[in-house]
Order: structure tokens, then C-alpha cells, then sequence
């Protein structure tokens, strides 16, 4: 084995290094869920997150152990067109926020039983302190209407380093990654991202995100236009759309997405900027799409448009509109009551519960 | 205040004692949402659940302190014509299993931090030992297809019951009380409970229950038609209806969603029989919707007909069918992390966080 000498060195090792979840283990999975005191396919949802879980874990009854959310923050240059109901300022605070135990995600991811890893992917104003993770090569991206919003080698980093953080963390134990985003003015990023992705038009692609006025939506949707036109990304070269109209959180958390795959551990998304950033991974090695949780459907437009792009199917439907991580902190902790099914509960068996007609005819 | 002298006493008095949830606790936590530090509204539905829950336990942050889950368990005459997959003892059985802790709904519950109270109803054979609750009138309902399911006054009894646990549970704190249900064939009389109360034919309001093939469906919804035919259910007095075509457990539970209300504590309904009983609950008394939270939309096909028609909206979306309160136990988790996020999230002052343009203007 040799040694990565570059990002794209880094990127391509993880890329060979993601397999095929475990047939054995899932289909095992299956096979437990039957003997348990229920009727076959009763919990619903909750046997597929079992069987998904079994898979990639490649353990036929897994628990979650640790699990992390890594909240990733960047600003956004194409804020100065005024596409967000919030000043860039904002980014910057609420890092701080999150630091300090204050926002959202802090109290769900509490409530999940997972650790909350915040990361500086490039914030306009740099934060002090230890506790936070610091990624950043440059200070927010460039406005993408005007040019590429970073230059391609910065993309590469930043997936470098995204994938460095993930598989350290799964080294350490990390079973479930939920990647979170904060980033003034990043679902016009998210946007742009999906429209070169799955071949949509930007008004389709384009929500209201924390809540914008008409005005702001048609200015939104300009910009995104206005950035595919002037930097042409290639629905082919995922590292170029990174660059060209993505973010800096983006960018991280499509790095995170591959290296949690390449290390085995489950990928849990959240809203619409971590699902762009998810597709972007899938793009840069379709088998990551294997480990991927789709924790919410946001109440932005465009994220059902990403999600089916992907195949991934919601488990919770709360109109969530927050991003941070938060519904993939949700999510985790019905995944971990799923998982906790087959390892507490009785079997036909053990229980002395009687079969149904239909299963108790004997199985070959 | 007198003291009840009958079953029908105690149903009127805590009919009479439901309140209007409070709009002032209501509005002081739509008021307290707005000043956490994110986006209004970008939390959907747990903002919502917020709100409810303010109203009902008429506190603008209110904990859900302690929260319990009844499983109310009976055995159904309407069996005997095989309109379910399993044997009739597995009612018993199951009782057993929920007393051992081996069941799905001990394992979701405990995720919950819900204790478990489990009750007898009119299970076919007698379970000894003093953790079961001891409701029981009779040895299950008779066949509804042949006359009424069990005598009016026993259907009052039953009611009465329920409503006594329920106080009694919220006399020594809880503030949600999630219905659960279990007995074989209970769908076949949910169906029927939900046909005479929404005013929908059995061939809409019947389902597959626990897995029958197509000759029990056909079976399941000939049984419903003849039970509705023999003893004519007048949707007008919700008593007779679940004296007719009801079951033990899901009178028992109508009672306990009325207790719960009169109380003041959030009634969380679960499946198909549980939503039936809620259904029973509101045509006795309509105040007790306001108290009622759909935690799931079950894969019944008449449980979002039941539900529409209490003008309830389902939290989750899993694919359950399994009941005993495991949809309940789970929607108590979003509930309760729903409720932390006013209890420990910064505000944008708190944490020196800027507001929108919009947000910032002066407010009157």
C-alpha cells in the first residue's frame, strides 16, 4: 500500500475502498425479523432500516454505538445577490451557536444519543477556539454568478479533508455519520447543484429557503441561471460542479459521504445542501449511494427532486426546513429504535407465541 | 360534588370535565418559537407539536414528565369465522409476552422513556399474576355476526373502567398517554366501528390486518356486512356502537382517551383499533380531539379514512401494522424531542445571533 501523496490520491483510494453492503448480514437480518412475536412485515419501515443497517454494518443484528454528526458551515458569495432572508453574518454566529450547545441540532443530537462535530469548511469570519474543526481554505466561496465559486484544486481538498474527518471518526468507533450544513445562502448552491445533477431546470430545482419573498425567489432563481450559464459545470465531472457552483460545506460533506461508505458506516442525510452534497458523491462513486439514509423530505421543492435522483426514500415527512442536520438527528433516533427490535425482543420461540397458519407451514 | 353512583355517571362527569385546550399557552409558544434561533417555522411539524402540546397541557414549554403507554388486550368472538391469520390464543400469549418485556411495544416504549401498562379486557383465557390490570367483564366479545358483541352495560363498565385508569394514571403525573392495542381479529371490529361512524361501506374500512390471503379478506368484509346488518349500529350513540360491533379493549381504550382528556393530558392514538376507539371517544365527547395526537398513518387502508375523519394528521409514516401502541411509543420520541427544543435552544439574543430583514422589523 502506498501512501496518498495528493487529495485526488486521497479521493480515489476511498472511492476503491467502498464495497458492496453485506448480502449475508441483510438478508440474516431478514430471516430474524421473522422469528420475532409480530406478524411477518408488521414494523414496516422499521425492518427495512434493520435490514438496510445489517448490510452495511455487516452484522445481522448491529447497533449504532457511537454515532456523529458532523455539522459542517460555509459562506456563500452569491449571498450579495440577496438570495437569503438572512444576512452572511449569520453563518458565523450560528457556528458559534452550535459550539456553545444552543442551536437545534445540539438538542436533537442529544436526544439521539450521537456527538456533534462542527466544522469551519470557510465561514467569512474565522472562529476562535479549539472545538471547532478547522477545514477552511478561504473565506466563503467567490459569487458563482460571476465565475467558479472556487477553483477546482480547492474542491479537491476540501473532499480530501471531508473524507479524512469521516473515516477518522469511524476509526474511533463512529457507526452512523449525519452530515449537517449551515450556510447563508447555500440552498442556491444546493440548487444549482441538483439542476446540473438530475438535468432540471433551476426554477424547479429552487425553493424559498429560510423563507424568502417573491422578489428574493425570482432573484434566486436568476442567480442560479446566471451561474450555469457563465461557468457551464459538467454533469460528468462531479468535482468540477463542486467547484464551479457548489460550497465549501458542500464540497466537505460530499468528502464525508465517501469516506463514511469507504470506512463501512451508515450515511445519514439530512435537508437539501447535504443531499446535493450526497449526490455529488454518488457521482463520484455510485456504490456511496448504498450506505445513504435519507433521514426527512424538507419542505424545499427541489429536495424530493435529489432524493428520487438518488432512489432514497424518506423515513420522516416533518415539513423540517432547518438543515444543521437536524432531521437527520431525528431520524438516527428511529433508526436506533429499529435496531433495537431485533436485539430485545422475544421470539415465536422463546416467547411460546403460536405462528400464523401461513408461517407455520414448514420453510425449505 | 356527588359521588358517581354508576358507569354512566362517570362517563358524564369526565365528558363534562374535558376542557378547551388553552390558546394562551398556545400562542406563548408560537411566541417563544419565534424567538429561538432559527428561521420561523423552518421546524414544520415539531413546532406544530409544540404548540399542541402547550395548549393541552396549558404550558408554553411544557416536559412530557411522565408518559405512559395502556395496551389494552381482548379476545373477539368474530375470530371464529377465520378472518385472521393467527389462532385465538395468541392473544393470551401476547399478553404474557408484554408482561415479560419481549413484545415491540416494551422495546419502543422503554426507547420512550414510557412505562408500560398492560391490561387485560377480556382476553379469552385468564392471565394469572399481579402485573396485568384486571378490566376484564368476559371471556371476549361474542360473534357480532350472530347479535351484539356484549350487552350495553358492559360496554359502559368497560368505558368507565378505562376512564378510571386514565385519571388514575394522570393523577400520579402523566402528561401523554399513548392507547395500544392487542387482539386477534380487533381490525375486523375496527373496520366495522369506523364503517358506522364515517358513514364508509366495510369493503373501504376493511383491511388485511395482520396478512390474510383473499379468501379471509372476502371473508373478513362478508363477516363486517352481516355484523352491521344483524344489529343495526346507530352512529348516534357511540356506546351501542361499541356495544354492537365493538370489542372489550376498544371500549376499554375509548374510556381510557376520555379519562386522558379529562385529565388534561395528550391522548396519543396508534393503529387501526386504537384510532376506532378514538373514534368512539369523540362521538361521546367531540372536546376530546383537541387532546389527540395521530402518531402514525398505519397500513390499514381504513386508518387514514378514521383519521381524516378526526381531521388528524399522522406524524410518522412507517408502514406499521403491527399495534400494541408501537406507533404510539414512537411518536412519543418526536413528541418529546419536539418538546426540548423551546426548553434548550438559544434565542437570537441569547446567543447574539442577527434576525432576517423581515423578522427584525418592529413588532406590534
Amino acid at each position: 500500500m502506498t501512501t496518498p501523496t495528493s487529495d485526488v490520491d486521497v479521493i480515489r483510494d476511498a472511492i476503491a475502498a467502498i464495497r458492496e453492503p453485506d448480502p449475508v448480514a441483510r438478508e440474516a437480518a431478514r430471516a430474524l425479523q421473522s422469528r420475532l412475536t409480530k406478524p411477518a412485515g408488521s414494523l414496516g419501515r422499521l425492518e427495512d432500516l434493520h435490514a438496510f443497517a445489517a448490510g452495511v454494518l455487516r452484522d445481522p443484528a448491529p447497533t449504532l454505538d457511537r454515532r456523529v454528526i458532523v455539522v459542517a458551515a460555509a459562506d456563500h458569495g452569491v449571498a450579495a445577490d440577496g438570495v437569503s432572508a438572512y444576512p452572511r453574518d449569520v453563518t458565523a454566529q450560528m457556528l458559534q451557536n452550535f459550539l456553545a450547545g444552543g442551536a437545534a441540532v445540539n438538542v436533537l443530537a442529544a436526544r439521539a444519543g450521537a456527538d456533534v462535530r462542527i466544522v469551519d469548511a470557510g465561514v467569512l469570519r474565522e472562529t476562535a477556539g479549539s472545538a471547532v474543526i478547522r477545514a477552511r481554505l478561504r473565506p466563503g466561496t467567490d459569487n458563482m454568478t460571476l465565475g467558479p465559486a472556487m477553483p477546482r484544486t480547492e474542491a479537491e481538498t476540501l473532499i480530501a479533508r471531508g473524507i479524512a474527518l469521516a473515516r477518522d471518526e469511524c476509526s474511533r468507533g463512529a457507526r452512523a455519520i449525519g452530515l449537517g450544513d449551515m450556510g447563508i445562502g447555500n440552498t442556491t448552491a444546493a440548487a444549482a447543484i441538483t439542476a446540473v445533477l438530475t438535468g432540471t431546470p433551476p426554477r424547479m430545482t429552487a425553493g424559498r429557503g429560510t423563507g424568502i419573498d417573491d422578489p428574493a425567489f425570482a432573484a434566486k432563481i436568476a442567480a442560479i441561471e446566471r451561474a450555469l450559464a457563465v461557468n457551464e459545470p459538467d454533469a460528468l465531472d462531479p468535482i468540477g460542479v463542486a467547484a464551479k457552483v457548489g460550497g465549501c460545506e458542500i464540497a466537505f460533506l460530499a468528502g464525508v459521504a465517501v469516506g463514511a461508505a469507504a470506512s463501512g458506516a451508515i450515511v445519514v442525510l439530512d435537508g437539501y445542501p447535504t443531499t446535493a452534497a450526497a449526490r455529488i458523491a454518488a457521482a463520484l462513486a455510485p456504490a456511496c449511494v448504498e450506505y445513504m439514509l435519507a433521514s426527512h423530505l424538507s419542505a424545499e421543492p427541489g429536495h424530493r427532486i435529489a432524493l428520487d435522483h438518488l432512489g432514497l426514500r424518506p423515513v420522516l415527512d416533518l415539513g423540517l426546513r432547518l438543515g444543521e442536520g437536524t432531521g437527520a438527528a431525528l431520524a438516527m433516533t428511529i433508526l436506533d429504535a429499529a435496531l433495537r427490535i431485533p436485539r430485545e425482543m422475544a421470539t415465536f420461540d422463546s416467547a411460546g407465541v403460536s405462528r400464523s397458519g401461513r408461517e407455520r407451514q414448514p420453510e425449505v
